[in-house]
């Protein structure tokens, strides 16, 4: 079974990334994080976040707001940082305090500065399967993964498990737009062994440590785990079981080590984009 | 085989027009339909709308311009239909002719006017599972058709033909929301056959006169068909064959005389809807 490294894959994306920046004039593009709150989670991915754009040449400046944050003076707050031309793109770290509106704040967000394609303009555009927007950053991991590792997606059975907005939905879209035939399960599925089974490519995104064993994947399949999980001992682990793993997959991510690292480094290549489009958009109301 | 009948959904469909109605005060709400040249399948279909909504109580009016409009010409006439205190809500036909711009007129519609949801909010409220916005009519009248006979859809198999955001991908939206495992298909789809024959409830939208046959259908499926095609003989028939369809299904829609008809009503409960909301809002802003 062939082990498929994210730390590879990030290593293409920065090379797209460099490309990229060499069309860009100025200063290097800078990335606002907006964290409410100190949940470990926020700070581990915000810090995860920081370290992959500098290492790609990019800037970022975190925003802290204190967990208990009225609504209201959130999203003045946020529509500074919104407004802020200095800012070419914007991570917001979710779930937000209850307190605060998120839908209110998604549909805020200027859509070209949407790094995690949270607003209803670019999930629209997913929806769609046009290419001029942002989709969210773990689904399009997810096609970054297979693509840099060579493997066919085009009329190959795609299997998700999990249909949230962060993963299963947007990444559905994602692979039809691929040409593969989808298919998308959840809780109430029916013998989810049995469908998952159909999967030439299995996704897991259904955020359950070591939900899906070997028992679940077809002879020769890929299998792509997005859940990020801490287990009974504390150790970081995904929702595929490893045990028996190599004797039916013919490739699979590890947790961590896997999906996690593309996703910031497609948070980098999103907010290269987004300067491009700005510089490319500005030039042409000029012209 | 059971035969699904659009004009016994459909009538349904209407007592629950005529209670949303019992709340609206006033006028009978009114749709304007917006119709570029002369197509004869744009006028039959305005014809079929105009004649639900007059028999469920509703009002239209027609707003044709020439097949030759020029795109910012034809952007400022409907923006003038789109602020129109008078219009509850719009049905544009489509597609538009090619020198206008029509993703620019999707984004334009007003959300809350959007009948065939076809703004890029309803898109992505449809994307993401939320009930308070529009689905397009044809893919919502697939699920009033299945709620409508009483098939259960939670846990069971549903398999799409075909991706197109009119029906398709909304309607794999849809069927999820309802916790269907939904498979969508597509021309690149290797073993259409097998994948079909997965199908509890099977969808032929793909637009193709005849492409699915009996042995594309699971033992006991339902079979819904929402294509609508003109056959060589020049008479109007669905994406499904039916010779021997009776022998394994165990229940399918007609064409004509299946969805066709529900869609329509499917657009006079979006336009009565739209006119509560409207007054809701109105009675809100004013409180």
């Amino acid at each position: 079974m062939r082990i498929l490294k994210g730390a590879e894959i990030s290593a293409e994306i920065k090379k797209q990334v460099q490309e990229i920046l060499a069309s860009v004039s100025g200063h290097a593009p800078m990335a606002a994080i907006v964290r409410v709150g100190e949940k470990p989670d926020d700070i581990s991915y915000e810090k995860g976040a920081q370290k992959k754009l500098a290492a790609f040449g990019l800037t970022s400046q975190s925003y802290v707001f204190p967990e208990t944050i009225p609504d209201e003076e959130f999203r003045r707050e946020f529509a500074k940082i919104n407004e802020d031309k200095a800012v070419d793109g914007i991570l917001l770290l979710r779930p937000l305090p209850k307190q605060i509106d998120e839908k209110a704040v998604e549909r805020m967000i200027r859509p070209e500065k949407d790094l995690d394609g949270i607003s209803p303009i670019n999930s629209a555009k997913v929806f769609a399967g046009e290419a001029d927007g942002f989709a969210p950053c773990t689904a399009e991991a997810v096609i970054e993964v297979l693509k840099g590792a060579g493997i066919a997606i085009e009329g190959r059975r795609a299997v998700i498990v999990g249909r949230s907005m962060v993963v299963g939905r947007p990444l559905s879209m994602l692979l039809l737009k691929e040409n593969a035939t989808v298919t998308i399960c959840h809780t109430r599925t029916r013998d989810l062994k049995a469908v998952c089974k159909e999967g030439d490519i299995l996704i897991a995104a259904a955020g359950k440590a070591g939900m899906l064993t070997a028992e679940y994947v077809a002879e020769g399949a890929v299998v792509i785990d997005v859940g990020i999980n801490v287990d009974a001992d504390g150790h970081l682990c995904g929702d595929v079981k490893w045990d028996g793993l190599e004797d039916v997959a013919s490739a699979a991510t590890p947790v961590p080590g896997g999906v996690g690292g593309v996703t910031t480094a497609v948070l980098a290549k999103h907010l290269a984009l987004a300067a491009l489009r700005k510089q490319e958009k500005g030039s042409t109301a000029g012209a």
